[in-house]
């Protein structure tokens, strides 16, 4: 059961507050119960302590499904997430002569419901406990950072251990506040996942990367899973014999109208947020990282397109990353612009004056706070010293799929020597053996040779060009050594050497390579392994480096979070971390720019306005043809006059929210969220609530889908509405 | 004086009509007294019948200007006009030391005020005259298409002329409804035209083509010039002695309040619409001509941006003709894609039949309407047979400016030989010689022989195309003689053949041609000569189809637009012909798509939002400055709250129709028309109410960018607006 008990007085004294903006944090289940004046005010129904119960209702029904977050939403462990959130299951299930994908999926019952994928899995999170005394009750005080950093690692390892030791639990120990709260969260894994149900691509993806981060928005992004386990109700590998999952706690899904200005919380996993880092690293991300990482983004990408000229299968191969990077490029050239535009670091600058300012009334706490933020900052300033080297290292791997799988393995040869697997690095443990195996054979798909050795080349040549005292050593040795002049010459014979020494493209190689010791790998004179050995001394170091900043920020980070955290009268949101949050905000359009003004809800018209009968916009035949009749049955919104398709709120989200459900004031999934919007992009560093919007799929459109396009008659029944069409 | 006296019943009539829709004509300006009910009720505090004495209050004050509209704003001549149309006087007054297309100008003083450009002109109309009766009279009932359509153009040219007799008069027979009406206008001409003031580029054409067509918008699209006459006040060349003139009426400058809701009067010379043709004619544009032209000017436009690349100077030659295309091919693309959005040819079917049925009630008209249109439809199947040869046969001469030349020199000596110059073709008489000659010299930096030959490639390539019946004989002969098999090598050995024969590029050769005798010419034997006289009886075949197809024109589309008035109960506007219009809208925003509103105004703040220091969001520095500050006197508008920039009114515009003032209830000028929207961008076919806007930037910006940021004080004075800055 919960014990909500053990977590720290601060967390839940702290934020009585002022009235805040409703809308800036992704809240700790936990914290939720102190914030109920403002649920209260903003209509909600529920007992806002209600939230902080995880085996209760409502989030005893929110699960964690891999990468996503999803909802129960029957008794019999049907599941709704976003239509993203099951594609691979539509993909797996696809045959040449069955396109799920594009034509969707509905099961004719429950004896046809498909495996999921054979890694598709559920998390229930079942038990969150405060360990924070036990993982930092190791690290004493005065203890180099290297040394705390390692005590916490070793400590949580051990913890996680403790906890996973029966079947079907999966245990980790996640870092709030930078490391002022530590909890270990238990989950239940269920392994038997079936795909039930989803809509065609032209409805589940309309818009696709067209529309993607845009608002107005008509993709009716969901998919339903089904949870199973053995007859005795334990998790279990699939099996013909299993039953569906009884959930003690599922939502009903709402077929209630929704206006401006209706409460929505969100209640999903959001990943990574870094809202509460310093300005300094604001300013570092504006000045450094975001535009640096861009061009190497950029260049990358034009050598993957450039080589995918040569044919369809070269294509095919670099199609992967070259979606990957054109994503993160999209993405982080979006998140720059409103750095700029909306002037985010001076707004973080602003704060953190602010923060100074108010905690100066508290002497102890200021001395703490001026100390940690100067040693922080002089922590930064030994980051920026080998930032463009380190940079640089990293895309060493990302450039060439090659030498990144001969690094993977030469690391593994090394950590797999180690006697107790408790000393091995996380990642390289006995546990992850397995998932490292199926990684070297999954990255089979995405190497080809000359586009490989192209890549290099770009990123060989962008070490060529570091900075003295930033050099990296092995590379200029290896270099000097082609006996060439010029820069790019030293670089052509060394990849001449390298491709024409190497057979690590192939996957038999590679498999033969995975269970060698050092000195047999290093003896197969592999040159792309060779220089994977020559990389891994630097590496380490990089490494060892960043053990000691995590160790050195476990210190400095909580104190600077204290001082925040006074300044905004207690009421704080950890930074997201993968855990189990809810989040509230309000139904609510935006002006993105002058003379603009995007309505909070967009409807069917849209759908048939930008519908032109060619992907991404091409909705199914029936969806058009009873949209025309305007046949909506009950779903129609009263005051829009039509059928709703999706709508904005001020709620936030990051990657891992899609999926979540959107609770109305009763405890209802009024919808699920998919999206973020473009112009509130940089959301995961500054929260501007003048832009920030999460994308929300109605509730009502995904009924009406399933009633009046696709006749998932049974399904509605099941989750308690009945059918009109 | 202006005789609207002599204008036909039928226009004045018929018009009382049932309240409509205020935004779907350019009308004559006659026409307004007839529509003063409607203007009443929109708030116009000015007598409509005003409107239909050009020579009075407010009418007396709107001229042409070469391509633009614009209007006298001062008693000394001063012209108000959009930037865009004072870009030529600026490149013109520019040197390597003074940018004026960049910095702006502001002249000193009178004395300061240079020559716009020496071909810049004014035009006043001073009146107008219905010469019907002179010009039907003489095509007698039952002669041929072709004797009446030559009897009209001769009747036309002998009235030019005669109204042409004294210095500084310019008139024109303009034809309306089709040839219901023909109107001769007369219009006094100033050729002495003066440069005064145009604000930065980063005002006047702040955000360029990124913006082009697109609301909301923040240029300052505003520009001045200055007439000037001799000292006794007549039309004169350029001099040191010249005065400015002194209009009999000028516009006030507002600075009052504008507000949704309001009217705006748009009084200008839009150049050329279709709304009134067949819904055949836009099925054609819809089915054929829209997506086959788009075809070829996007064939063509890649092949210019190929060439281009061999070198800067090649880039130069071909800019004009690249920006062209791409602007066209940006229109027209836009207006294929409203077509289709909005179902504009459905609407247009229906419009059709709404006709039919109301004019089936007048037995006599509904006759003469079926035949009309039945003789109509097999005319518009006639141009049908041959339009794909014709189009090709003008793309001969788009894809390649030098046989577009020897075309020209070639006609030219036919004309020429002919004894009276009344026989002569249009454009090719005595009056026009001078212009060819300027012609002929100015083509000369577009020429560019690697590029003409690639672009005749791909036109030649397409006639190899053309289907059986449609075939150019004078290209397959040509071809043919080549002796090579295929079609792309009989191209390319064509090509060699014309290319290593022809000097035409030479603008000394051309001018040499200019005056030589048809034998002469042929006698040089130039191989690109010789193509354009291998293809001039084509030329000629088409060109008399069109005047056959002309003459039917001008019997049957007055019944049919007798017959679309009668439906609209006389309440209709002609088709923009160049010709003084008046058309009055509201301020009014729209909702482009589903979820989007956009507003009616645009204020400071998007240019603020919108700047990004470089082209073309470049605004000067004193202007940032000031909007930072807030400093906006008393130029603010009280809603907004801050500098309003611009705004869309339901009024409709064309071609020709930049730099109309917006006219307000009061008769001043309270913006300028610089842009139509990209949602109504189909309004020269067909008007959408729900998406046709004008673009007018605010009078009161305007002012405020005088005032504030360029100190125009001594303008302001005169303009009687008493300066803040």
């Amino acid at each position: 059961m919960t014990r909500v008990s053990t977590l720290p007085v601060v967390v839940f004294s702290l934020f009585f507050a002022t009235v805040a903006a409703a809308d800036e944090g992704m809240w700790m289940p936990q914290q939720i119960p102190a914030l109920g004046d403002e649920l209260k005010e903003l209509g909600l129904q529920l007992d806002p302590a209600s939230f902080a119960d995880l085996t209760g209702f409502p989030m005893g029904a929110i699960v964690e499904i891999n990468g996503c977050s999803a909802t129960f939403v029957s008794p019999e462990g049907l599941i709704v997430t976003n239509h993203h959130c099951v594609h691979g299951a539509l993909q797996y299930n696809s045959t040449p002569e069955r396109d799920l994908i594009n034509d969707g999926f509905l099961a004719k019952s429950r004896s046809d419901e498909p495996q999921a994928t054979p890694t598709q899995r559920v998390y229930v999170t079942t038990n969150i406990d405060d360990v924070t005394a036990k993982v930092v009750g190791g690290a004493k005080k005065g203890i180099g950072d290297t040394a705390r950093a390692n005590a916490i690692d070793a400590k949580k390892k051990a913890l996680v251990k403790a906890c996973e030791s029966a079947d079907g639990i999966r245990c980790e120990v996640s870092t709030f506040f930078g490391g002022e709260l530590f909890l270990l969260l238990t989950q239940m894994e269920i392994r038997d996942v079936r795909l039930v149900y989803a809509p065609a691509l032209g409805v589940g993806n309309f818009g696709d990367e067209d529309d993607n981060w845009m608002w107005p928005r008509h993709t009716g992004d969901f998919g339903f899973l089904r949870a199973y386990v053995s007859p005795d109700g334990r998790s279990a590998d699939y099996s013909k014999d299993n039953v569906p999952y009884k959930p003690a706690h599922w939502l009903k899904v709402s077929t209630r109208d929704i206006d401006p200005g209706d409460l929505t919380l969100l209640a999903g996993y959001p990943g990574w947020t870094s809202r509460l880092v310093s300005a300094d690293e604001v300013r570092a991300a504006q000045e450094w990282w975001l535009p640096t990482e861009n061009r190497f983004r950029r260049g990358l990408l034009a050598i993957l397109r450039e080589e995918g000229k040569r044919g369809r299968d070269v294509e095919i191969a670099n199609a992967t990353r070259v979606s990957s990077l054109e994503n993160y490029l999209k993405k982080y050239e979006g998140v720059l612009e409103a750095f700029h535009r909306d002037g985010l670091l001076d707004r973080k600058l602003e704060d953190e004056k602010h923060v100074a300012e108010l905690v100066a009334s508290k002497p102890e706490l200021a001395k703490r706070y001026e100390a940690a933020a100067k040693e922080y900052a002089s922590l930064l300033a030994t980051e920026r010293a080998t930032r463009d080297r380190d940079l640089v290292v990293r895309y060493l791997s990302t450039s060439s799929p090659m030498l990144s799988q001969a690094s993977v393995l030469y690391k593994l040869s090394i950590e797999r020597a180690k006697k107790r697997d408790a000393e091995r690095e996380e990642g390289y443990q006995e546990r992850d053996w397995a998932q490292r195996m199926n990684g070297v054979k999954r990255t089979q798909r995405t190497i080809e040779r000359a586009s490989d050795r192209a890549g290099l080349r770009f990123a060989l040549l962008e070490a060529t060009k570091l900075p003295k005292g930033q050099r990296i050593e092995a590379i200029d040795v290896a270099l000097a050594k082609t006996g060439k002049a010029a820069p790019e010459e030293q670089v052509e014979s060394l990849l001449d050497a390298l491709y024409s020494g190497t057979m690590i493209d192939q996957q038999d190689v590679r498999l033969a390579m995975f269970d060698e010791p050092t000195a047999a790998l290093v003896n197969r004179g592999d040159a792309m392994i060779g220089l994977a050995a020559e990389l891994h001394p630097l590496v380490r170091r990089i490494e060892d480096q960043a053990l000691a900043n995590r160790g050195a920020r476990y210190r400095l980070r909580p104190v600077m979070i204290e001082a925040l955290r006074t300044a905004k009268n207690g009421r704080l949101a950890p930074d997201a971390n993968g855990t189990l949050r809810v989040g509230f905000g309000q139904v609510k359009g935006y002006e993105p720019r002058d003379g603009v003004i995007y309505l909070p809800q967009t409807t069917i018209e849209g759908v048939l306005r930008k519908d032109t009968g060619s992907r991404p916009f091409d909705s199914p035949a029936r969806l058009l043809e009873l949209a025309r009749a305007k046949r909506f049955g009950t779903y129609a919104d009263p005051e829009l006059g039509t059928l709703p398709v999706a709508y904005v709120t001020t709620n936030n989200v990051t990657n891992g929210s899609s999926g979540s459900s959107a609770i109305n004031a009763w405890g209802e999934v009024c919808g699920l969220a998919f999206d973020m919007n473009w112009e509130g992009i940089a959301a995961d560093w500054v929260v501007n609530e003048k832009y920030v919007r999460t994308v929300i799929v109605d509730s009502r459109y995904m009924l009406w889908v399933m009633d009046a396009v696709d006749g998932a008659h049974e399904l509605l029944r099941e989750m308690g509405v009945e059918p009109q069409f």
